[in-house]
């Protein structure tokens, strides 16, 4: 059962009007509640070569190492976002440079974005949400421990482009996983 | 006055514990609801170098020139939600290249992307939500029946890039305009 936002009536799931998919549509004022996939945002964050991971001191993924990232919040830019969760998670300022990955995972409604970024200095310091925080060159990256797929994609990403001399923009899908499939 | 979707009972504007945002909580079951950034996408697809815009017929900036875009939905990708928006909008098929633009419109609390792709046939037709569906050369684009400034910016993007025969990625962001702030 659910109710409406507004009026704190009973909600039915139903096809609105000019729509075609089910939403939530309140019985008595009519309001329609849209459920819409979320943007996660994250930084590659990088001092001298090196970069900035977190380990996670929340669930899902407690323990493991991860860019910093979480939700985008409302009157930010998405650039904005990657700097905010940066200072946040990891509290490092960082220079953000562009954006660098795209990563669909249908199957949980989220988007994750991912931006290039340089630290200004290497300050850090664990946020709420991090055990710890610590700076990795390429060789250091702890590839077993990392938190989700999304994670391990953009790094692989960014590690080949910068040895390449040349950072794209890359896309990618994730289809759900047998072992982790909440995980992204 | 809001209300809880999870028990109906009434709702308050308040920082939940470990966050630092207000949020809308509820006074009975505790249920935190998250209001986020929306995700609109979008295509410029091409036929033979000619870009296929939509002639709005709903609210806002209705009767003016857009390219294919929506709200995404949950379940899909970034690049299908292109092209379902594309065939929805537009009655048209089109195989999807890659990501093209960015735009951050942070007090609307909105994000807009487009991709670029292909039309595989100059098969259109308009959908519910447009009054006709048309084919522009570059010259021919209606620049002051333009429904969004996000709209113009992709499209300048674009054909400055084609012209330099090379597609770059692009980001924006874009603040209230005077006269029409509510219109991204
Ligand atoms: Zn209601
Ligand atoms: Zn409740």
């Amino acid at each position: 059962m659910s109710y409406c936002i507004q009026c704190g009536n009973a909600a039915t799931r139903q096809v609105p009007p000019g729509d075609n998919l089910h939403r939530l549509v309140c019985s008595v004022c009519g309001h329609i509640h849209y459920d819409n996939p979320r943007l996660i945002v994250g930084c590659i964050a990088e001092w001298q070569g090196r970069i900035l991971l977190c380990r996670r001191a929340i669930e899902p993924r407690l323990g493991y190492w991860t860019l910093p990232a979480g939700f985008m919040e409302n009157g930010e830019t998405t650039a904005q976002a990657a700097a905010r969760e940066t200072q946040e998670e990891a509290g490092a300022r960082v220079a953000i440079d562009a954006a660098f990955a795209l990563v669909s995972i249908a199957h949980i409604n989220q988007i994750h974005l991912f931006y290039r970024g340089r630290m200004p200095s290497p300050a850090f310091a664990a946020g709420e949400e991090s055990l710890e925080v610590a700076l990795f060159t390429a060789d250091e990256i702890p590839w077993r421990e990392l938190s989700f797929r999304s994670v391990r994609l953009c790094l692989e990403a960014y590690l080949a482009d910068r040895q390449n001399g040349h950072f794209g923009f890359h896309e990618h899908a994730l289809a759900p996983e047998h072992e982790s499939a909440a995980s992204g």
